[in-house]
């Protein structure tokens, strides 16, 4: 476990320093908005998904170096998602991270725009022209986390799940496992499955290699999720860094709140051993893909 | 003035079409968003950035039908940016258009998250390969596009005009003077001028032509946000369709406002000469772009 967690760290560090250099400074005009970006994006975070996205890149034997800023980006998406999450309208949370959300710090306004700004400036690193990489194959790069991230994925997925907190949830068990399998398909798992494709994408990846980490993603995605609700109700608001048993406490429908944190905890196994079969089948002269997938459903935070 | 107002009620309605047609079905899940986007967007409204762009690769000589999705992504683009301002925490703005706003209608939350959908849906359309077009000038556009609205694109000029009404402005004139140009600028300036540099880039505009194209963008951009601004003020709510004199009862930074209705009417005759003799040098076997730049500056409504 010491070396994955010696090679998580150091590509944290690495992302941060990319996020870091890569946003606009703070005193670019209007200065609000961009001290909100970096407060939002630079307050800590583990970088799960540039991480993946840089170990498929790798595993698909790429220089991972010419893309990392590319790579972020899905950082700016996912601290996106939270900021707007986080609002008083949505969940109403005050601390994330350990820190105070956005729109305690910036207000509400700001921190609409702020969201915004992460989502569009996504868009902007992502568009910025690779040498050595196929234009064709970064339009298509940029088109699928566009649609990952849709009214039919990750946006479509926070909808339902707002949906399912104000309505009478049916008492059907089928009915559901369906809509929570909705919500976590869309709302975690496909920016997590995307990422992988992503960096399969740009790594050039084969074609077989990148249907190889979309399994691997869909069974990392959803572990990761479920790993997440268990920790929810394990964990206290002090290890967590933002407010525990909030789920529960909200009627939120969650994997162990439906089906018990007995079966939550045996899915997860089976789906790691999805994600080790896939990462072990993409091969590649670095390939951290399993030691990651292994250090996602094994943690404590 | 017959000949353009038929030519822009056509291109209006062939825009409601494509728009109709290329947003996801309402009966899609989860339904609740899909309804909200598509009664943001197909609500009304002048496509004015859609009719702009294909006025522009019309002009330099491009058959339009391919490209009338991934122009009317504009649309996406404007009326995000329409849902969010119009939110409690922002302008406040129950009507729009004539009609309720998204948030009156569909609650807070799915207001944020509609016009987080709005976005990405733009880019996703944007992405679309275009067969016939050179994926490097396409991916291009995608960055253009991504750039102009972005925190030193429009949500910059948002932010910008809520920090100014927010705070005690200046006294000084000239700093005035700057801080509104900046907020025109780029709140409806940007995304307005890259209408025209998309249309451009997709319709194959020469180089010379998408600097003709930016110059024209611009003039007429800042023509159409003083124009916006006298007719807030001299019309009222029921023919413009929206809450009128809110701009003065808000205390906004306007151009009339700050330099009187006749120097604002006077500068609106500047621009208007300006995007005329941009027009007339892109020159083009169909050239709308004279005619559509009178009818912005001389429209009542």
């Amino acid at each position: 476990m010491s070396d994955v967690n010696d090679y998580l760290n150091g590509r944290r560090a690495l992302f941060d320093r990319v996020l870091a250099e890569s946003l606009p400074p703070r005193e670019t005009p209007p200065q609000i908005i961009h001290e909100a970006m970096r407060y939002a994006v630079l307050g800590g975070g583990k970088r799960v998904r540039p991480i993946v996205a840089a170990a498929a890149a790798e595993a698909c034997g790429a220089d991972i170096t010419p893309l990392l800023k590319h790579l972020a980006a899905l950082e700016l998406i996912h601290t996106y998602s939270l900021v707007h999450d986080d609002l008083p309208s949505l969940d109403n949370d005050d601390l994330r991270r350990g820190r105070k959300t956005t729109h305690v710090v910036y207000g509400e306004a700001m921190a609409i725009l702020t969201g915004d700004a992460l989502l569009t400036e996504a868009f902007s690193w992502l568009g910025e022209p690779l040498p050595g990489v196929d234009a064709a194959r970064q339009l298509r790069a940029v088109r699928e986390v566009a649609v990952a991230v849709d009214s039919k994925g990750m946006i479509g997925g926070q909808a339902a799940d707002i949906e399912a907190e104000r309505s009478e949830l049916s008492a059907d068990p089928e009915a559901l496992a369906r809509l929570l399998t909705f919500i976590h398909q869309n709302k975690t798992g496909k920016l997590l499955t995307v990422s992988l494709l992503l960096g399969g994408l740009l790594g050039g990846a084969t074609d077989v290699q990148l249907a190889q980490l979309s399994a691997y993603g869909k069974a990392l995605g959803l572990a990761f999720q479920i790993v997440d609700d268990l920790l929810d109700i394990e964990e206290t608001a002090e290890t967590l860094g933002k407010t525990a048993g909030k789920d529960i406490e909200q009627g939120k429908l969650t994997y162990p709140a439906l089906f018990g944190m007995e079966a939550a905890r045996e899915h997860v196994t089976i789906l790691l051993e999805e994600a080790l079969r896939n990462a072990a089948m993409i091969g590649g002269p670095v390939n951290y893909l399993g030691a990651i997938a292994r250090y996602i459903c094994e943690r404590r935070s």
